[in-house]
């Protein structure tokens, strides 16, 4: 039997599904499971986007242009004008999901042991990406007692070597929520034109910010137009995860120009996902309106219930809908395991991420986990509830501290 | 300006798409321009999975199970059963088109630096994805004096190395149509096992089989369950390119544990395509059948069209619904280009895929194109007219030569 690869062996699980084989035998048992451990909004998706589905009248399902439909690129032009941004069809390659973009921008713009730098905890698929690329992710450190915010500036300078070709940020964050202020992105600005570096950003979540702050796109930031690769996608701003379309975008036309290559020997993103895309930038304001509303008041809920368990802290996110809470445990592997397979309060048990598997420097995350606040309001409780008992019945509870 | 990178640099662009803007140009003064560079079947998705697509009722498109919806799996055992190989769920990831099915199994099976050993000329994609995966395409060569049959195993055995860690084929063959034999495909078996080596097998042309003959699937090879990787789509055979739904197969537990890996990290593929495929294996048996004729005819009507053109030649393709003919030219590229950008034959030409691009030899396929017969008949008949006179006419052309 041939051997399989050595990157293959280094790929780590995906911290968000690794533990679904648990959760699968809990619902075997009867056990009802509330999954806060992936960013599937159960919000619905727009009937408009829905019905455009269904009154499709296509004959053949071609293959589309390796880019992406042209009429979907304008119509990406015409979404992005609205949220400040200035981008041209040329600048844009529809991609599987954000997913693919992210490989595309590694495959790209990095070599096999280049390193790129990413503030951990960090959306944990980069990971996946990052040993398929053999790109080499150099952690820094945030840290949850500032609600982890961008680290210092001195962090980043300490990271950069030789290899050094990239940095990336997700912002609205995934794992931890946190919106990066323009203030904060221009201090990465400076660095990324310092050091000539690229900068990608992930801005997936754009449209969740809280408490009357804005988001600020990576690609207004002035004087790096030719470092900048934003990745993007549809999937959660429409909650439309299983559509599979991202996009690429950036203004250096030789980074786009090789992305393509790439683009083109995978021929083409999914077209009916491109149908769903187009359709959802004429999807009425007031649908995102009322999203961001119940995702406001789910946010609030569980970091007010979490900060209410003893020896339990949760920072408030500004963006996205995810939140890293520090629980008094020995082991966040063993404590989310734990919940599906030993626990259950009143025949029901709550799924999370453990945070251990979006940091890369080892021991970090053991006593946090990642909580995606994707269902009603009354699961939620239902959610915490089950987090709360579990929290006293946890063989593995730690006393005495925060 | 940050450098790109060097594998970015080496990609080398799809021949079958890299001529498209001189196609574009075309079309704008007013030619009428034939396809016949890419397999883009004209042939119409099947009603019943159109039908699907139209009637879905989901209210929240949702992430798939990484490894593809299980009743669609269930489906596929169904349509693998059908065709003579037995299979389980658990044996397959359901990939966004059989492209990201080849990229699993390199990253997967292969190191960067192992080579692969691929029959020449082969899909040129194939290359994109050796790029991506940092893994090194060993060409053996076959020739069209045969037909494009297998290459005698002392070229394998020559061609061996301590880093060659797979064999790759496509049968029936993109580009050549040639279709291994159960006995060629036995000598496969034989230098695989002797050697331990794994064997990709891309057959998403498996039912395009002609006079007579049948379709024999590696996956039924004895002795070698554990080194072979079956790699399917379902773009061809429902003509459904644009759905992007293929699927990767081994019996090989641990390939497709360290395959989940990756595909957890790109979380799924896309819904409504695999809705599509699961409904496509309910598409009655008369739609394959008619389909099956209609390339028959277009098949004869290409190869003998070329036969009777002066100085050209053109093996009989046993399968798929492509040919490689030689050509009395200089060099495909510029013929091709040529047709596009200089020449109509009154008011038409014809776009075909220069052969160089399938071949990793260079200077091999100077003289020979890659024709897709997904045209109509007539449309067919016009191209094949203006391949005719594009030769008479080409100032490239090689005069007094087979």
């Amino acid at each position: 039997m041939p051997a399989i690869s050595q990157r293959g062996e280094a790929c780590p699980p995906s911290p968000i599904r690794k533990l679904v084989p648990y959760s699968d035998q809990a619902k075997k048992r009867g056990i009802q499971v509330y999954h806060l451990n992936i960013g599937q909004p159960d919000i619905e998706t727009p009937s408009n986007v829905m019905d455009k589905i269904r009154n499709t009248d296509i004959k053949v399902v071609e293959y589309s242009h390796s880019a992406g439909i042209l009429s979907y690129r304008k119509k990406l032009v015409e979404y992005y004008s609205r949220v400040g941004v200035t981008v041209t069809p040329e600048e844009m390659i529809v991609t599987t999901g954000g997913s693919e973009g992210i490989l595309f921008a590694l495959l790209t713009c990095l070599n096999p042991g280049d390193e790129i730098i990413i503030p951990e905890p960090f959306y944990a698929n980069y990971n996946g990406f990052a040993v398929a690329a053999g790109v080499v992710v150099k952690p820094i450190e945030s840290y949850i007692e500032n609600g982890f915010s961008l680290p210092p500036i001195s962090a980043f300078e300490e990271a950069i070597s030789p290899r050094t070709k990239a940095i990336m940020i997700c912002n609205p964050n995934n794992p931890t929520g946190y919106l990066y202020s323009r203030e904060e992105l221009e201090l990465l600005r400076d660095i990324v034109k310092k050091h000539d570096l690229y900068l990608f950003s992930d801005e997936v979540y754009r449209e969740f910010c809280y408490d009357g702050k804005n988001h600020y796109s990576v690609m207004n930031l002035e004087g790096i137009d030719q470092n900048v690769v934003l990745l993007d996608s549809i999937s959660k701003r429409y909650s439309a995860c299983g559509v599979r379309i991202g996009v690429m975008i950036s203004r250096n036309k030789t980074v786009m120009a090789t992305a393509m290559k790439f683009a083109q020997a995978r021929l083409s993103p999914p077209t009916f996902g491109q149908i769903a895309g187009e359709e959802a930038i004429n999807t009425p304001e007031s649908y995102l309106t009322n999203v961001l509303k119940e995702y406001l008041r789910r946010r609030n809920i569980v970091v007010e219930s979490i900060n209410k368990m003893e020896g339990c802290s949760c920072p408030l996110p500004g963006g996205a809908f995810y939140a890293v809470a520090r629980l008094p445990i020995d082991d966040s592997d063993k404590f989310c395991q734990w919940l599906l397979e030993d626990f259950n309060h009143q025949g029901q048990t709550v799924m999370l991420a453990p945070a251990t598997g979006f940091y890369a420097t080892p021991g970090r995350g053991k006593d946090e986990v990642r909580i995606s606040y994707v269902l009603k309001v009354d699961d939620l409780i239902h959610a915490m509830k089950c987090l709360e008992e579990g929290l006293k019945a946890y063989p593995g509870r730690k006393i005495g501290r925060i």
